[in-house]
């Protein structure tokens, strides 16, 4: 199943994708979060029939508890950063004004022109967990979305802490559909891909991450509790801009996209705050 | 004026503090973000007076939006840790569930033993801000309060991103009031002092640190949007536990106290977690 949030004539909603039409489920639960909690409705569960095209979307999640972000993930990223190889995943967080829908524009900030794309796979938590066992962790999983982890470079690498460079306001596209583990069946080659105006930036399959979803879930979930809703991105291949020569900045007008086979498609176009 | 929050048989409530009595304000707003976001109550509003030793103390601020923190703040704690000066302030993030109220004991996780102290004042927002000037700054201040900013130290230094040991559940007393900034005419000769089981571990007056209140403020409110009730924990002293030799960490049964002058004493005890 897919399920996408929305606004709609000024309201907050969420549902079911049936193509072009969406099932509004949101008197079931005020939003996909909330129904994530509850469990979601059986797949037959009906609601007014809304067309898409005619919607605002939002973040697949509005509203998520904590959203962690994986950094240096993939081997091709790893190496163009320089870092070396840890133990353990690399884990910052992103506040939820961050995040933008797939109908959103990325705001650009007026302090910095170094803002960056980062294609990555989200998995969306689905059940509350702690110290979840790496054999058990596909079972918290409620589904994935594309994820755009959109970084301002500069006030990334002001001190080690990445925190500063991943939390400007609206950098974050997230949807724009949360795809049920069901939808597929084999993640490992799933690809996940950038592409900047027509040309592609990053592209990698899931395999060639270097702590897998189950490993990130586990580790994760010993150090804090995960709850429905929750966000992890998983990481960003190799490509970014700011490691090409000369490096590659987003600009006003640009088109950046998202693309994850059987996920989905995250197209979102660069504005200039203020 | 000194505010607090607290659990008075099974409910959560907020009121201002009159020596050994609360005056219950939890008519006036749910809880102190709430106020805060409304504007505090004349100060002579009424309420239902409580019996504070019969009050469970909650987080002073249980619910934050957004929790920051600076790392390496402080000369002596910068040079303990052997880190290079920085033009920027280092900042990473907590999640609300590690934050304990004053009559709660620190939780040691299963996982670890590598638990540290780090005593610090927090600065409680009390206005909606975005690229406040430094000058500014201190107008968007509703109060203080004392801070423990509790880490696993191996969880730390996992990778260069502490996220993992400055977010285990239960490890961050905060409080045991909100005082405000009228009452604190001098910040620079304000002491922030730890005390593990009755020796003086850390101790610097705040003129001590290396990016003041104001300068955190404006910088942090440049790449995101600050909001009454969001926290920032700002720093602490040389004199951790992880930099003496041997290192000292805290066990169940320790008591760890987080004295700032004029603004109030927060007495933990540690516990083992499950």
């Amino acid at each position: 199943m897919r399920y996408l949030s929305f606004r709609n004539n000024g309201k907050g909603g969420w549902g079911r994708v049936a193509g072009d039409t969406i099932v509004d489920l949101t008197a079931y639960a005020p939003d996909l979060k909330t129904a994530l909690v509850q469990g979601l409705p059986a797949e037959d569960a009906t609601g007014p029939r809304l067309n898409r095209a005619a919607l605002h979307l939002l973040p697949v999640i509005p509203n998520p508890g904590k959203i962690l972000c994986v950094g240096h993930n993939y081997e091709s990223h790893r190496v163009e950063t320089g870092r070396a190889r840890t133990d353990h995943p690399s884990i910052f967080t992103r506040f939820a004004d961050t995040l933008l829908g797939a109908d959103d524009p990325i705001m650009r900030p007026g302090i910095s022109g170094d803002l960056d794309y980062e294609a990555e796979l989200a998995v969306v938590i689905g059940r509350h967990g702690r110290n979840i066992p790496e054999a058990e962790a596909m079972a918290y999983v409620a589904g994935y979305a594309c994820f755009n982890d959109a970084s301002v470079r500069d006030w990334q690498w002001h001190t080690r802490q990445f925190t500063p460079g991943k939390n400007f306001p609206a950098t974050a596209p997230f949807g724009p559909e949360l795809v049920t583990p069901d939808e597929i069946p084999d993640l490992s080659a799933v690809e996940v891909r950038a592409t900047l105006n027509g040309t592609v930036m990053q592209s990698a399959t899931l395999d060639h991450m270097l702590f897998p979803i189950p490993a990130i879930i586990a580790y994760i979930s010993c150090f804090t509790p995960l709850a429905p809703g929750d966000v992890i991105a998983t990481g960003t291949p190799g490509g970014v801009g700011a490691k090409r020569n000369p490096p590659v900045w987003l600009k006003p007008g640009d088109q950046i996209e998202v693309e994850i086979s059987g996920i989905g498609r995250l197209v979102s176009r660069v504005m200039q705050e203020g």
